[in-house]
């Protein structure tokens, strides 16, 4: 790293920085930077410079989002807003509605409690999501935390939360990935997958 | 991706260009940058700007280097002017340095002639490389391009262009890379490792 003049090894340093980027795909990064135009570096930095600034999470579902007031999803009046769907990160709303089959509203944790990394409720949008739950219009709250030991235990420790406001409590159900193959399918999920076995 | 707020799609487009990330690695590496403090998000921004616009080419070995003047492999006075280094890359030097090894001067191709990629001598800095062979100090060129086929080809036609001066060419070695196992040398390689057999 001593062969490189300090403006590049700085820059080496800042994408290594980013997860799953080592010291050699960082300098990979670095030297590809080097070889754009000057003109899409820039625009480059700008798009790092620009989300940072302009990016807050939503008032109401705590989603990010850009400028000022609720974000699209929470503004949208076609949306049925006696259902909350409630996930640990901003990326799982992007996977939920991909679906495109989930019509209700959003609340985003930002994390999932976790004893082990000292993430307690009142670090994530906890007291946000009692206040929606408790204004009394919410018929039900879907628990789509991640199916691990941290995911099940924020799910179990909301549904107890909000279980006296009266709203139906649901959990995504557990099974088999559709276009999967049984024989490869862990124990714990087949286990799951039979117990929550439908008529058909 | 039209769940997310255009300045943070804008991010992940721009992340997604860089080589080897895919959509997938690039939201997760947007989503890492609206998580970092705002001064960390700016210093990121800024890395990029300043490499891209700091950094260019040093005019005599064609290395990337910053400020005005030689890099300072070629400003240092205890480095051996009488042998060069041709590399295809800056990211050679780097691993060439890294040996500790070698103490003379490099140049630096800026890439590989390659017909199909329709890369002739022209796009590289081949007219510099003869320029400093010409001059008459270089006792010694070392071809070090990659042992592939274009490496190969590009190694042929310096080196033949460059005869004329009167310096020695030479070409790296090849054999098993140091800590390897024989069983799983490929042939080509174990080939070359017979033929440039030496006493001990």
């Amino acid at each position: 790293m001593h062969y490189l003049p300090p403006a590049l090894e700085t820059l080496v340093e800042q994408f290594a920085k980013l997860p799953g980027v080592g010291v050699k795909s960082a300098q990979r990064l670095a030297f590809h930077v080097l070889s754009l135009p000057q003109e899409e570096a820039d625009q480059f930095a700008k798009a790092i410079h620009d989300a940072k600034r302009s990016i807050h999470c939503c008032p109401i579902c705590q989603n990010f989002t850009e400028g000022d007031g609720p974000c699209p999803i929470c503004a949208d009046q076609r949306r049925d807003t006696s259902v909350l769907c409630v996930v640990s990160d901003p990326k799982d709303v992007v996977a939920m509605e991909r679906s495109r089959e989930y019509r209700g509203l959003y609340h985003v944790l930002h994390g999932v409690i976790s004893p082990m990394n000292h993430v307690g409720p009142d670090d994530l949008h906890v007291k946000e999501l009692v206040a929606r739950v408790a204004e009394g219009s919410v018929q039900e709250v879907i628990m789509a935390t991640d199916p691990d030991t941290e995911g099940e235990a924020t799910a179990m420790y909301l549904s107890r939360l909000l279980k006296p406001f009266g709203a139906r409590i649901t959990r995504l159900a557990y099974g088999i990935p559709v276009g999967s193959h049984l024989e490869y399918a862990d124990d714990a999920t087949l286990m799951r997958a039979l117990e929550g076995r439908r008529d058909i």
